[in-house]
């Protein structure tokens, strides 16, 4: 039975190789992000978890011509309790396997405690990747690591405005930042680890780039939060494309009305646009 | 019917005074740490969620005595999905109201989506604390803090080894996990906000207390992690406890057989006595 699955999709993970097949092929570095949340859906679907459901499946239908990787923020979720948890497992189900899934969880705790989040959300749940936070050091780390074909998205320059109070300090003549990057990268490598660098910081991205330049960079901030698609290619774009750029509130909302879905797929078409993959 | 459950407990909220008022009361500064797993539990239970359930009522009606707050860390549930958040959910209708109630669940995200996680902490389901990660700074924090009789641990000085990695860089002369704590500590107060400090950092201890001598500090770290109730004490007991100690495996793994609730128990008792509240 579980063989079926793959007859009909593509690969049963995405290994670096299969991700740089999916931008060529869909020539885009997009990644939607369905963070829904019921007090926002249109207002002919029902104010209920499945009104959630049904819209991501409509979001996703309609956005995955033009989207590589679909990203899910626990946060909306978690909100909802069991039920919300039961959707965000349900919705990772509507993705097709040849798309990268990524759960937004920003998780990091003893090694111990890691590891249950590891099952959490690579076995419990199957997604292809978890954002974590740094703080821990690590062992907070180590134990999504241990995945094989799992990908580890560590916190970098996140894209809010409380990225200077601690991530802009400096240490070792560098900022925090870039200090949790070139550490991290010495954990993982280019094929089981990426970072989350900030749309909003297109300056830094650059000298990022620089220092890491075989590393996938999960880009969010474009959109609701002010980051342009074409500074952020232009600063990080590599030959291999190297970055996922998160839009999450700028399709899932393009509209209210009952053409959402077809709000969300032409907002997604101009993302995959400005993108410019050859 | 809200009010009922008022009736037969205590304080619909846990405020600075009135956890110092359970602290004297049971003259304790022990939290029992609920990091159930299945397969750990004794063999005469059901291995399932069901067995989790069952464990976990035996272990807060044993401890109950001794104990002044309860921690349920969130991976253990997650790794079960759906149902194990339920579970979750359920444990903490098990522990009465004048227990203190923590989410040990090291969230964070920018401002937008923390204010998510703050709804499914503080309002889906009713904890009293939260533990958050503080990498991404003050907005990350802030939604957390406008829930009125609600609190904030924030990671300051984290007990596995992998706290070397970042906490301990040397900024603005002085570690990175001093200089967290001293801006958390103007975006909260004494009566909102605690700080995670190791029981592992005896000696760093000692001078947190000295820069925080207002802030309660959950320790966890003694007992499995090698940390002594007794050099904790030393070293930062206040007069008014300013303490929560925490054990997990400790006191929940104390026997594997018939007689684990009992043997919880003594090592509750333990751990209350070493506190030596007069």
């Amino acid at each position: 039975m579980q063989n079926d699955k793959y007859l009909v999709n593509f690969a049963p993970y995405m290994t670096k190789l299969e991700l740089i097949n999916q931008i060529n092929e869909k020539r885009s570095l997009l990644c939607v992000g369905l963070d829904t949340e019921i007090s926002k859906l249109p207002a002919h679907l029902p104010k209920n978890i499945e009104g959630i459901f049904e819209f991501n499946k409509n979001i996703i239908k309609a956005t995955l011509p033009y989207s590589v990787a679909y990203k899910i923020n626990t946060a909306f979720y978690e909100q909802y309790g069991a039920d919300g948890w039961q959707c965000m497992n349900e919705t990772l189900q509507l993705i097709p396997r040849n798309c990268f899934t990524i759960a937004d969880a920003k998780r990091g705790d003893i090694g111990n405690t890691s590891s249950m989040y590891a099952r959490a959300f690579f076995e419990t749940m199957n997604f292809d990747a978890i954002t974590v936070a740094p703080y821990m050091g690590k062992d907070s780390l180590q134990p999504f690591f241990e995945f094989k074909n799992k990908w580890v998205i560590c916190l970098g320059l996140t894209s809010n405005k409380g990225s200077e109070d601690f991530q802009l300090l400096n240490v070792n003549n560098r900022p925090l930042y870039e200090e949790v990057m070139l550490k991290t990268s010495e954990w993982g490598n280019h094929e089981n680890l990426m970072f989350v660098t900030g749309a909003t910081k297109a300056n830094q991205l650059k000298h990022l780039r620089d220092l890491f330049p075989e590393f996938f960079f999960l880009v969010p901030g474009v959109g609701a939060q002010g980051g342009s698609v074409i500074d952020v290619c232009e600063n990080a774009k590599t030959s291999f494309g190297g970055l996922l750029i998160n839009s999450s509130r700028g399709i899932i909302y393009a509209s209210n009305g009952e053409d959402y879905a077809e709000k969300a797929k032409i907002e997604a078409q101009t993302i995959q646009s400005a993108c410019n993959i050859s």
